[in-house]
């Protein structure tokens, strides 16, 4: 535990200086606590570990906020020991979800991009305690954070208290990388003045009162690695289905070789899709997402990405060494800002982007199912995927056309639980092919989906449904049978498969 | 058909003067036509009404996109002459309604905010023609619209050809109420330069390249009167209970006396609601919506609304008279902005408004319906809804809590379609109470909203259909028991009610 003293540039801070331990007493049972981390990036992690180490001999509970999904010392080892009361607005570990889903933590899913104003409002607070992983303090006392920026900015304005992780193995190259802006006030705010991503808007860190710092705890403990897996033969079929949509854009006069800023979504099938472009003819790429994964840093190093903006960079091991080590040769490259200006409507719309994001299920009529496996469990959380969804040049959503060996068919007569409606989805890709829904009615839209995405087990299967809904209401807007609309997922449960056939 | 002249200040277009037979003749069969108007003001109606007579001895459809719901006009005397293919973006008329239901009609339901990077884009379009309604056109060749602007601006930017009905029986004290102001493509456009909806950003009139006009029609025919019926003693409760919460949050200190511009829907319940706000303490109240229906003038009357903005002025025949007969009274208060700066998220977020819609049915957990009639039935359209609920401050809900004398209850189990999602509904008030959602999870949703909103004839079998998910799936989430999710609705086609003991 040596040098930190050089990362603390406000030097009467130094008194601030306590264990985990220490740190970790602050908290009453009952605070409200916002914590650093975007999908487990510079989450904090020693003092919520010596949380769980209190909790073993003590009974309290506290309200989380974060960014997005945290770690396991937060999503796993603190929700398990039992301390957290309620949890927003977006998390990913099985720890913690299999608690949601037996009633144990309260769990607020919401747009990322609407955390802050929620802050603002009160709604999200007071908040005792925010508790911010930082890569160090600067001399006119600004917290530089790490690997994500989330909803840190937000929560040291508004908490209470400021408990800082000093986490000293980020190199200290991080410093200049995030662009820290923060709108005022509803009514009392300008244009957010930013007209292209690569433009920075902010100050490199985010400036807090230090009165306001009750603690600084020194922490060692590296982002817990991404747990994507790598692209498979289906992920690929999926990128070179999109990459020729993209080049039929072109054609149509819709989009440049440059396309538009790109977005691309957590987990493994966006991540593929983005890798995808690594073999293409395209160049000098803009992304502008929330998470960076390995697939942007791949781009960057082919030449493909000309610059990256987001709220955090999540890596899986490999990618971190090679990023974090040689982290100089990507920072003119790369910029963190916090979750309302990388999510932000304003300027998702303003810049056009390209947004790919991955659904659980989908419906005929193309309304998109991101967070509930049939209707009732939660998966992860809406994320950002509606924020860019519903303002995005072009909203795109990629799946698999089935799960579970093909027990799921990813396509059904009527999602079980509705997170992007019919309206904000423009495209869909399934490795069997692409649905262009832009501009089509719900009639033509199932035609597009029935016939281009969905699986050719189930694809007789929807057609019989659909037409036997047109049939039933005389050709209405939307044809359903509500008494069969679900169930499909009702003979998932009941027989362990969506097919007719077997079910029988 | 007198003293048109003076209301044509480009001299050349003089020449352009023809009959709406003349005009109608320009149509071809297939052509894609952007026609303004939006909620039955300022539509196109003779041309329109031309083509329905063209119709009676030629076979010929046209796409019809407009700003939003047109008067009969369009919405119903040239759908039932069989001419529209498809439209989009917004109807209210029962004649093409009907018609969409029986799938004579393909009809593309949209967010009002989203027409316009569509037309920017193709997805609407080419635009053979644009058929605007105008007041004048000045000397420097802009066109000056009557009461709404909705998305004329750009139709006239993007349509090869224009067609002006030039309706005297507007007043020309219109002219200076407009505000035009049309964003860049997207990647090339700045942020929007307002930071205050009194602020004025653009022009009185739409630019045009006067060469494109190829028709100018004299017109005298006025707007349909709106149809909404006056308050009851439902929505005067409703209105109540909505004052008596704007009055809890400025004790809470999120708002003060002056509250957040105010966005109110179309119908007879948002009007109602607003209406409310007479007798009320608040004041310097500034409105900015999508519509101006007659509360919004009989407030500015009272002193309480200090300016007001929107993308069309429907008003009621007494209104009209009223208002058009003494406009120098408002010209200084009132202002018609073009639909895509009316409804942009940027603006919306920005300035933190306050939106009040109605929906049809919504369920437990605080999903919307605002469209489909048993999930299959267009009604009207998605409108502005969720431009306005996704990024207001307030997100607001009303309805009344049973329609059809009682035989549906207005709160379901899960709506049979989604049109606002559990994550952009802030607050729902029914006549029988208020359940402020903000900051909840799934559950604790749905124990206000069966407590405070549902009607006491479905409370219990609200609440047995809960408790009874919650036991099935093991306390998850979002419980729902997904084979009687949509019984209600299917009991309602069956047994013409959604009481349980009436079905029986
Ligand atoms: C939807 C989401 C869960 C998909 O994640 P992914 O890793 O790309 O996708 P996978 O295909 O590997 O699916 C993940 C799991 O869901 C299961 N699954 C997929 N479709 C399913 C369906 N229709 N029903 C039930 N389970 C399904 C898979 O079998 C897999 O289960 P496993 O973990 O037990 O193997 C993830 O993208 C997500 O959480 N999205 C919402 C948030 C978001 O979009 N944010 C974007 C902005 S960052
Ligand atoms: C939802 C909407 C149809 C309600 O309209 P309204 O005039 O305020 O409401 P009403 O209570 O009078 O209901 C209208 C009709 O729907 C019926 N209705 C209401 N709830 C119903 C339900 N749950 N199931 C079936 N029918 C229902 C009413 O009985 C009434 O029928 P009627 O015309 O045969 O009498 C209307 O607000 C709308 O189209 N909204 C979507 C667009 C929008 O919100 N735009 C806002 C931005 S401008």
């Amino acid at each position: 535990m040596t040098n930190f003293e050089n990362r603390i540039g406000v030097k009467s801070l130094l008194d601030k200086v306590v264990t985990a331990d220490e740190a970790a007493k602050l908290i009453s049972d009952g605070d409200v606590v916002g914590m650093s981390g975007f999908t487990r990036a510079g989450d904090a992690k020693v003092v919520p570990m010596a949380l769980a180490e209190r909790a073993k001999n003590e009974k309290f509970q506290i309200d989380v906020y974060t960014g997005a999904s945290l770690g396991p010392e937060v999503d796993k080892y603190l929700a398990e020991a039992g301390v957290i009361r309620k949890r927003g607005p977006f998390q990913a570990d099985a720890g913690i979800r299999n608690m949601i889903n037996a009633g144990q933590v309260t769990y607020v899913d919401a747009h990322l991009s609407h955390n802050a104003e929620l802050v603002r409002q009160g709604i999200i607070g007071p908040i005792k305690y925010a508790i911010l992983e930082a890569v160090a303090i600067t001399e006119d006392g600004m917290i530089v954070p790490t690997t994500s920026v989330g909803n840190s900015n937000i929560f040291a304005e508004y908490a209470e208290n400021i408990i800082i992780e000093l986490n000293i193995s980020h190199p200290e190259t991080l410093i200049g990388i995030h662009d820290i802006y923060t709108p005022a006030e509803q009514g009392k705010r300008g244009p957010i003045p930013m007209t292209n991503p690569e433009q920075r808007i902010g100050t490199i860190g985010i400036k807090v009162d230090p009165a306001k710092i009750k603690a600084i705890v020194i922490s060692e403990e590296p982002d817990a690695p991404s747990m994507i897996v790598p692209p498979d033969e289906e992920t690929q079929t999926m990128a070179n289905i999109l990459l020729d949509f993209f080049r039929d854009e072109i054609k149509a006069g819709r989009l440049t070789n440059e396309l538009m800023p790109l977005q691309s979504g957590v987990g493994s099938v966006a991540n593929a899709v983005l890798d995808g472009f690594a073999d293409s003819e395209f160049e000098n790429l803009v992304v502008a997402s929330e998470v960076l994964q390995d697939a942007v840093f791949n781009l960057i190093d082919a030449g493909k990405v000309r610059f990256a903006a987001a709220a955090s960079i999540t890596l899986t091991k490999e990618l971190q060494e090679k990023v974090y080590g040689n982290l100089e040769n990507y920072a003119d490259k790369i910029c963190l800002r916090p979750q309302e200006i990388s999510n932000h409507p304003e300027l998702i719309r303003r810049l056009g982007l390209i947004s790919i994001n991955t659904a659980l299920e989908l419906d005929i009529y193309g309304n998109v199912n991101s967070t509930h496996v049939s209707g009732t469990k939660m998966m992860n959380g809406i994320g950002g995927s509606g924020d860019f969804a519903r303002n995005a040049r072009l909203g795109i959503f990629v799946t698999k056309s089935y799960a579970k060996g093909g027990a799921i068919s990813s396509i059904v007569p009527m999602v079980s639980h509705v997170d992007h409606t019919e309206h904000d989805v423009d495209i869909i890709v399934t490795e069997q092919g692409l649905a262009d829904l832009r501009g089509l009615a719900p009639k033509e839209r199932a035609a597009a989906i029935i016939e281009n995405c969905a699986h050719p087990d189930y694809k007789e299967q929807l057609w019989d449904y659909y037409n036997r809904a047109v049939e039933a209401t005389g050709n209405a807007q939307t044809p359903h049978i509500l008494s069969e609309a679900l169930s499909w997922h009702v003979s998932l449960a009941e027989n362990k498969t969506m097919k007719k056939e077997l079910a029988k």
